[in-house]
């Protein structure tokens, strides 16, 4: 079964209003185990709406259509479809009274204007907009299922939840899917995809591997299509171990996409209380833990120490240390570790300082050169890590190198 | 001039990464005065690829792809580009160096894979990549202009604007087009619209006014179309002070998007120095004034006091505050301002203290309720504010609404 996902509006095609609704049908659809085909963002004019109805009719089984039912001129979706099917359109009294309810319920009144969203193709199923006003409609041709929606996301959600979905569930009979996710973290996509080479070259037909990246993390997906959904759920989970095997040391989770959220649940099992001493990335890692919620569980604190005077009176740096070796150093990391360790009372400190830039670099230390460092009262590990030249990377780069030390340490001393 | 888009990558087909390239790059074409026709979302086979590049470069002057650009296997852009333009792909040496010289620079090793990387079609134009390994490409044939670039948003935007946009601007010539904005914070856009509803109604026909909200942030764009470059350039100027004219304490800048820019620039030229003792929004302020290169000349530090000990210890706060009124309230506000001021040695402190949820709150302090103040060694503003019941829309309405009130703190005492 394949869809295809016609997102209308000029508001669109100029960049001024994001695009999520295709993304949101795209991944339910994915999840009945309907394959979304293309999606196309398309003009509000009237003979391109009907253009591409013609082209996605020919080429997918359901088509999806989003936009172009309000009240103004440049709504033209209904009387598009009605070309489309050489349908006349009709005015349904019901939708106008409920129009007016809604109004009246808001204590407005609905505008003349109005009754245009009450007219609807002769074919059409309409569908009750139990978070708007303007009606969606479905429409059954030659097996093709048309379905069209507001743009107004919530509106859209509503509808798709409470009626579109699961009219194509009772209605089609789908082969099953089934999805599993591996999540990386300190690791890129062509060290996993050299690890896993014989891996997925050896998955049954029906399987496929996926990598979708994001700074500093690598989420694997293994989906897997057929009848028998039961078969389908063991063959996957053996892969899963399987793959789970081959990368072992770089994954944290098969079931929480969160990073935070899987040190966090570790620090609050092992009653563990953390902390942080951050120069270079002013903040951000300790946002990233507190990100999370209930992260009071195990977070205590900070000292984002971005000068060196706060180094010096709230984490006990020496000032022969910052002098000797700089701020930027091995050193001065082991002293801000031992500092927050004091000052913040918790069982491990991270410590980061670095040049994040652009200015600030020198030929010893360039920007992109930093420091991360994790301690407990026993142990202490400082790593000097290049990243790159540009200042926004290099702090999301060091608070999520500094996550992956942390997670390394816990798995080494506490697991 | 007319502009496909085609954003590859059944990644986004699925509904697991959501597709913001298209989004941006139709507002950059739009600013330039080229209309976006259609845009494609499409799966990354290469027959897919090719198909539809056929059907794009038939209607549009500009094609512009993403996507497809990386190391695996199911990267398959480059190698349909080379089909489609019956080109055979040609190793660039000076780009595998390239690819391996930024390997180097993070102290790792380029993997054999990304090799890969370093073949296009003949005809290619490389477009260098300042933020990633992957390089982008561009193609003229028959007076159409084709370009492929990585599907990474950051590295997309880099090539576009330091490459693709400054080509497409010198290469063709369009009607001239003049963007002037205005940036406001803390006010919402009903309250904006109402304020400017006569200016709105009296614009020229050549010029149009859009409200592009963000959270806690409205940026105002006014657009001038024209042949007469200087004459639009005139009534754009003339145009904008009469807009800030009537919402001018909601105006932070015309020239500058950053709000902390914008005040990093007021405390640098005045030679103040900041920091701030954050609770609820566990660093998240810090790290918005750490996102500014130079941050150093004026941030000193802050104390995340995530727990009440580091609010004791590190802030001086009375245990008996804390005790008595409780960690969210007007008095331990206070308190932590005094102590940021002492502790951080600095000029202005800020001070946040709220229930971020989504647990935590009472009827009397729901979730959502937030302190917040600022204050030098002679006066205290402090707030309270009701937010949402959304934990990271809290963390991010109280860091921008504590800069706000440090932005009206500044203009009253030191402006």
């Amino acid at each position: 079964m394949h869809a295809i996902i016609i997102s209308i509006g000029d508001e669109l095609l100029i960049g001024n209003t994001l695009d999520t609704n295709a993304h949101w049908i795209s991944n339910e659809l994915t999840q009945l185990g309907i394959d979304v085909l293309s999606r196309w963002t398309i003009s509000d004019k009237k003979e391109v709406i009907i253009k591409n109805l013609h082209s996605a009719v020919q080429k997918a089984d359901f088509v999806f259509i989003t936009g172009g039912l309000g009240p103004t001129n440049d709504d033209l979706t209904i009387e598009s479809l009605a070309v489309f099917f050489h349908q006349p359109l009709i005015f349904h009294e019901e939708i106008w009274d409920d129009i007016q309810q809604k109004h009246f319920n808001r204590k407005s009144v609905a505008k003349e204007a109005g009754k245009k969203m009450a007219f609807l193709p002769k074919n059409a199923i309409p569908i009750p907009n139990p978070k708007g006003t303007a009606p969606g409609s479905i429409y059954f041709e030659h097996d093709r299922m048309i379905v069209s929606m507001p743009g107004v996301p919530y509106e859209m959600k509503a509808m798709m939840q409470e009626t579109v979905l699961p009219l194509i569930q009772k209605k089609y009979k789908m082969s099953a899917i089934v999805l599993s996710h591996i999540y990386t973290a300190g690791v890129g996509e062509t060290v996993l995809s050299e690890a896993l080479q014989d891996f997925e070259k050896n998955l049954p037909q029906n399987f496929s591997l996926a990598y979708l990246p994001s700074v500093g993390r690598v989420r694997l997906r293994i989906s897997g299509k057929g009848d028998n959904k039961g078969e389908l759920e063991k063959a996957s989970y053996k892969l899963t171990q399987k793959a789970v095997s081959l990368i072992q040391r770089y994954v944290y989770s098969t079931t929480e996409p969160s990073f935070e959220a899987v040190i966090g649940q570790i620090l609050r099992e092992k009653k563990l209380q953390v902390g942080a001493a951050e120069s270079c990335t002013g903040g951000y890692l300790s946002h990233l833990f507190t990100k999370i919620p209930g992260a009071s569980d195990y977070f205590k604190g900070s000292i984002i120490s971005y000068s060196n005077e706060i180094k010096i009176s709230a984490l006990n740096v020496k000032k022969e240390t910052l002098d000797r070796y700089g701020a930027v150093s091995e050193q001065t990391v082991s002293e801000m570790l031992s500092g927050a360790l004091t000052s913040l009372y918790v069982d491990i400190a991270l410590a980061i300082s670095g040049i994040a830039g652009p200015s600030g670099g020198s030929k010893e230390k360039p920007v992109g050169c930093v420091y991360i460092g994790v301690a407990n009262r026993q142990e202490q590990y400082i790593k000097r890590l290049q990243f790159t030249n540009n200042r926004d990377l290099n702090i999301e780069l060091s608070a999520n190198t500094a996550l992956v030390m942390l997670h390394i340490f816990l798995k080494k001393h506490y697991l």
